[in-house]
């Protein structure tokens, strides 16, 4: 580069990535650049449809841009995300449970409770707006009105997303600006979709992105979502964003029921350390725009495949968060069939990604079928408790257990395969069956490392 | 020493501290040596009570034993004790919710459910007989019925207890002979207290024992506790134990509700890492030689009292396993008050001590209030949520939080509190109000460090 062209890429960067024109270049490396590993593709689960490129602009009705506004503390990275929808567009939302929920989360139930549809979503990263009291709702309330105005939609049509650091007020002086910027420069492609997926991260170490299309009722219907989540910002914890947009003609009743399944499925699913943000937010759109004859049951042939296919792009995405999970050398997947039923299934599931005594086995390449069992056994009420003797348990394609107690395995070869699934940041399967119920239940997690207690400790203030 | 008493040393340990005569020797250092520090004690809740001598003999009506049977894989520790009331003691108990619960725990829910009295408590260290199937159930019958013929007491009269590594049997060829000698020895003496006590530890860093005298109704009624916990074994969880003997006079419906509370207040109220294990138990005896008139109501005066007690010195010794937890480098005790109930107190409390990220910024002296309240803010559900406005926070001396949102703090005053703590292996305070109910509650958990994942990872099979 001459100095003259680093001369202009200063320029842009310290210009948020406008040139002269007004314009947002989402290619421009110092705002929207984040090392890519197709994460949430890779981890999608199989099924009748196939991978496309666009991200949550794969799906006819969406425009989506990336800015960076000037809200975090140090780096050249985008910091705000902007999504909308041509029209009306039907929208269902899954929250925190988190008493001290962050101002957005209050703001977005609230709108969601008074209309099925939205027309707009606005993130920001670098401050949560969490524990900021009434001046963090009026806050959030100001940044709708301005982009109310901005975009010229009603201010019911407005949503809200933050993450980053809590307990600071969100830099207004520096947001409210970036919102007209951000309206004039949605646009649907790739480079604004990837843009948007950069911008919202914090920490994450990769950005998560994944769309797919299925045909459904003799019409190809499309969906893409980004996320972010592991990112750990002083004195934040790993929220966890989600944002999917898709363009089936579905009712907001059916829609909402599907978006509430597939996220228990997904996001609720997945657990780095335990610990429930602030934050915590799952917003899915479906614009109508894919032509298919309106789906109106979630138990239409239709209905269900649209709830596999939504299922499938959250799976990816919160598997992408838990691989990407902070100080983790591999993904763990847990795998529990013959539960009474599913519930049954995802607890016990959530219990063993969720024990810290497995996940440091795991980071130490032990085959400790002990602890595992152990976690399975001690799952937060299950409605069904199970007879221990029927406890199988398999680690990637080694069985350590049946009818309840180990068996003489080879624990060389057992304790090989975890290096080997560490060794390459790669996935280490748990199956457990714990009878002849026909429950079953997925859920992931990451290994437990120094890096962990390195990343989490060392922040001193 | 004289290579000859080296000799006579090295057989007393080759014997497991028996003598010619076939008497204990309650001081043999090999066998009963365990770094002390009166934990326990330094950690006792203040009441009226005062601290005595005699650990589990200190109450009327109780003799105890120590042994080395041989059943650890390595090291000359003691690895069995054995509790005997003269006559049936009023005995109540609390046991694992584990599903994957061990052979002795399924024993003991079955004798207590039976009848409201026992005689003796075996208790062996280094097998846990737990994921052992009917064979370990066998196992377990086969010591009590050994026990029964050679203390000659029923069958129905005996408790075990077991903790070590899971998925092994007990060493039944170690553990029978060492029956009648533990039957033969057992006697009420503060060195007899202590071996039980070093006995039926694990990796535990300090033996956890503590008695108290108080005055009920005009008698001196004394209660004696010995604990372990933390310890990790291969595959094993850190299995809590328990154990309190007491000589108040108390009908066994009483006995058995305080002992319910007074555990509910203090085990299940700390936390090393949120695992259950397959073997925690805690078993409360009260033999009645105190001579006081029985007490028949829990809300008597004198039923409020023995509570009280029973609830210290359980306190005790739960707070000296979580100061105990492995790498930890401080004991965490949260208080909560201003909630709807005790119970919600209580929930709130356990999940500031389980909270990974909460653990890790103490342990990095990172006073990260965020951390904490997002802590009380996703406990499991309370059946009353509170407010977020309403919630304080404080560190120490230090306070933190207030209305919901962070003050202006003295966060270098704040670390240093959080070094000093750390730095003495002492007691890291967090007070939380969450608003104006009468609710209080307490828990106790440890920091997470480095070497909790080096102790928990660094085990390669």
């Amino acid at each position: 580069m001459t100095s003259r062209g680093r001369a202009r890429a200063s320029d842009r960067r310290a210009r948020g990535a406008v040139v002269a024109s007004g314009k947002i270049d989402f290619t421009d490396a110092g705002c929207f650049e984040l090392p890519y590993a197709p994460v949430a593709e890779a981890l999608l689960p199989e099924g009748p449809w196939k991978v496309v490129e666009g991200g949550v602009c794969a799906a006819k009705g969406f425009k989506v841009a990336g800015y960076k506004a000037g809200l975090r503390a140090k780096g050249t990275r985008a910091d705000c995300a902007l999504i909308v929808a041509d029209e009306d567009a039907t929208c269902a939302g899954i929250f925190t449970t988190n008493i001290m929920c962050a101002a957005p989360v209050t703001y977005c139930k609230k709108q969601l409770a008074g209309k099925p549809t939205a027309r707009a979503l606005l993130i920001n990263a670098a401050q949560a707006n969490a524990a900021t009291g009434d001046q963090g709702a009026a806050d959030a309330q100001a940044t709708a009105e301005e982009l109310s105005k901005s975009l010229g939609v009603a201010e019911e049509d407005i949503l809200l997303m933050s993450t980053g650091v809590i307990g600071k007020r969100i830099k207004l002086d520096k947001l409210m600006p970036a919102i007209p910027i951000l309206s004039a420069n949605v646009e649907s492609s790739t480079a604004a979709a990837n843009a948007a997926a950069t911008a919202i991260c914090t920490t994450d170490l990769v950005r998560k992105t994944v769309a797919i299309e299925v045909q459904i009722g003799g019409k190809t219907v499309c969906m893409g979502g980004m996320a972010k989540g592991s990112g750990m910002i002083h004195p934040n914890m790993a929220t966890m964003l989600g944002v999917v947009t898709c363009d089936a003609d579905v009712t907001p009743e059916v829609w909402r029921n599907i978006t509430s399944r597939a996220g228990a499925a997904s996001f609720n699913q997945i657990s780095v350390d335990g610990d429930t943000s602030t934050n915590d937010s799952l917003v899915c759109f479906a614009s109508g725009k894919a032509g298919n004859a309106k789906i109106t049951s979630v138990d239409s042939a239709e209905g269900k495949l649209l709830e596999q296919a939504l299922t499938a792009v959250c799976r990816g995405l919160a598997k992408a968060i838990a691989w990407d999970g902070e100080g983790a050398t591999c993904l763990i997947e847990c795998n529990v069939s013959g539960a009474a039923d599913d519930e049954d299934a995802r607890v016990i599931a959530r219990s063993v990604v969720c024990s810290s005594l497995a996940k440091a086995a795991i980071f130490g390449h032990d085959p400790n079928w002990g602890r595992l069992a152990c976690a399975a056994g001690y799952a937060a009420p299950v409605k069904n408790r199970f007879d221990q003797n029927d406890l199988k348990l398999s680690l990637g394609p080694h069985q350590l257990m049946d009818k309840g107690q180990p068996l003489d395995f080879d624990a060389v070869a057992a304790s090989r395969y975890l290096k080997e699934v560490t060794g390459v940041h790669g996935t280490c399967v748990v199956d457990i069956s714990v009878g002849n119920g026909s429950g079953r239940g997925q859920a992931w997690g990451c290994d437990l490392s120094y890096d962990y207690v390195k990343i989490n400790a060392e922040y001193t203030t």
